[in-house]
């Protein structure tokens, strides 16, 4: 954990340093990625069999390739009931969410007389990687699938690798909640090229969403135009603004609830208060002793965790903008108008009692964030990311009398006759 | 080109063939493009001074590396007052059709009393590629430029190469038009990660979008995820529809405006009437005599054209779809029957009065649009691509009373007890 102060000398280059560390995983998988690629395009289902009985160490031919729907609905109505009742809470919330993300399509005929407008539809298929182990978080399965049953997406194939055969309940019951189609149980690189280019009786998909490791990362990203995907994934991120009226022990909590995720996550606090600043580090060394992810948050906190002292925390604000930052706590009493001045952030929780917990799970917006600074440009996963538009124009001869000619001129500058010719034959021009 | 009948023994078979014939530069240009990257990135504007030197044989120290705004004012007023005219016309169509895609934020409180929405911002900064020589098409530059202003992105920043120094005034014209804030005469992937990272001068951008050659295409694939890109880009295709009341002369040249662009370039006329493809191939044989661009077409028409016939234009829908074509056009009377059943198509030309050509040029919509079949998840370019969505949430002590439990309880059988602890605390809850 590094402690800055906004007043002091070196200040700028030290933040500078903070904002450049982009904490991306180094392994060169690249190749090893490629290669597992071009054997599943090549050899279909004989090369997922073997890529899993090397790598998840179980034959599919025996233990079988999918898991059947009435396992997941057992495994739903065998959840302890506060726990099923936490996740219907959830998945409820997150569809009504995403419910007000469907796009309107337009149509309508300009001043010239030209029919213009958009059509959105949902694409046939998608496809959900679910890590297997640890990582294997129902609610982000929650998160990914139910977006994609809202845009209307006809058949959502998930995969997952069950390492040894075992399979986790928790996951098989949210995928019975969120009403995936179809359950591979194929990990890695490998689960990501069966959906994008099928094998045996897994047909393609048209976009493929969900967490992995880095393999299923460069998977992802080497597939990118052959399918769609949601933006590259890197570690996670939060940064708390909070002022002296908080309870420092709450401000431990929300910083280790992103330290305790990952070695590599990155934990921040702004505050205009160097006692209070004092506060949460003593808090959060007091609650890393009690966490039972003390190890990995004591780890992530240490190596990548800030706290720095601001003047006021609208100076704050412009440093956040730096960071564009996955999640973003403003814990003050009058939240918005810190908020007005946010411009980069994936998704921002406001005021003291506001946890992001609540966002990774019940509130409704999507938990699959923009990390490593990509919120100056990326937006968390949502139903467009499950469809897509076609524009359109229709016009009749008048109207192509009216922009014909100018097409023409146009064409004949670009050095694209044929283009002209289509119109000037059209309106008889002499070309 | 081949002909095919809907109804003939191995139909399916060779229009599998054609869905699958992806026509994708097999060019292994990965290595050097990672290594021009790697070099921008390590030594910035040294790299760029000599890839430059080495590549288009000039010196940027001495030709200058910025083209100045004066100089695109004076390209501008030195248009051929028609020309000005159709450019005119262009850039406002353009203007009007994108201002209708800016998103709506959303704000407000459900039954529960949660604060939800999401709220839409530009990105600050965006990079547009223009290609030199032949590709420099003033409408292009329109067409990626005038979407990211109507986002109200700050900066716009445009690198293009000048081989040999020279320039093409057109495009500086457009560019004025199209208020482009800064132009750089720097091109190929050294263009490209000298917009991603900053060099010397140019300061790094958020989102990078433009046509370009191989080399370009793979830079900007390398570093998506570093920046925002608009979608890979392949060869460009035109699929028509058309009964046989049409004139064959105008389905050849509609035909013929796609196969101009390009060797690889695809074009497939549907049809329900024999002799009326027997007249549309003998008007494409005639044509590409007397067209300045023959040789292109022709070799693009003769490698990659079909011409299909089906018993009725409804049949063709479902082969359409499989397709997913950049381009359509539905050369009937009365299009919309035939469009309601399109669920993958870039852009839709409808009625036989709307060429494709007119799409490129002047009707509003963009001509950026998914091609090799990307339709089927991806959409043209728009002001959505230059903006990003932050969503948010405020939940006060009543509201947290209603979800803190649901979510403690996934956070403790996710295994995330700081997530559980920082709810419990505010909820005084005993964990």
């Amino acid at each position: 954990m590094i402690r800055l102060n906004a007043a002091d000398a070196g200040f700028a280059t030290a933040f500078t340093a903070l904002v450049e560390d982009r904490r991306e995983s180094s392994a060169d998988v690249a190749r090893d990625v490629a290669a597992i690629i071009a054997d599943v395009r090549t050899r279909g289902a004989d090369a997922v069999r073997d890529l899993t009985l090397r790598l998840d160490r179980h034959d599919l031919d025996t233990t079988g390739w999918r898991i059947d729907a009435s396992v997941c609905a057992d495994a739903y109505a065998a959840l302890e009931p506060e726990l099923r009742a936490a996740l219907d809470l959830a998945a409820g919330r997150i569809r009504a969410y995403h419910e007000r993300q469907k796009p309107a399509d337009t149509d309508y005929i300009d001043p010239v007389g030209v029919r213009l407008g958009a059509r959105w539809r949902p694409v046939d298929a998608a496809g959900l990687y679910v890590p297997g182990g640890r990582a294997a978080y129902p609610s982000s399965l929650l998160m990914n699938a139910i977006p994609a049953k809202v845009a209307g997406v006809g058949r959502l194939a998930m995969v997952t690798p069950t390492p040894d055969g075992q399979i986790n309940p928790l996951v098989l019951a949210a995928a019975h909640l969120a009403g995936v189609d179809e359950i591979w149980r194929i990990g890695g690189a490998q689960g990501v090229a069966a959906l994008a280019y099928g094998a045996g009786d897994i047909a393609p998909v048209d976009v493929i969403t969900g967490p992995g490791n880095a393999w299923v990362a460069e998977a992802k990203r080497q597939l990118y135009g052959v399918v769609g995907i949601d933006m590259v994934a890197g570690p996670s991120e939060i940064v708390v603004v909070a002022d002296a009226l908080n309870d420092p022990e709450w401000t431990a909590a929300d910083l280790l609830s992103q330290a305790e995720h990952d070695v590599t996550t990155q934990s921040i606090l702004f505050t205009d208060d160097s006692a209070y600043a004092d506060a949460v580090a003593d808090a959060v060394d007091r609650q890393l002793n009690t966490l039972a992810t003390g190890a990995v948050a004591r780890q992530a906190w240490e190596a990548n965790g800030a706290i720095i002292v601001v003047a006021t925390l609208a100076d704050a604000m412009p440093l956040v903008d730096r960071l564009a930052p996955e999640h973003l706590q403003l814990a003050v009493d009058e939240p918005q108008t810190l908020f007005d001045r946010v411009r980069h952030a994936g998704s921002v929780f406001l005021g003291r009692h506001t946890p992001e917990a609540i966002g990774d799970y019940v509130a409704g917006p999507n938990h699959v964030l923009p990390t490593g600074r990509r919120a100056r440009f990326a937006s968390g996963l949502s139903v467009l990311d499950f469809m897509k538009r076609t524009s359109f124009l229709g016009l009749d001869e008048t109207a192509l009398a009216e922009l014909g000619p100018a097409t023409v001129k146009m064409a004949e500058a670009e050095g694209l006759p044929a283009h002209a010719r289509s119109v000037a034959l059209r309106l008889r021009m002499n070309r």
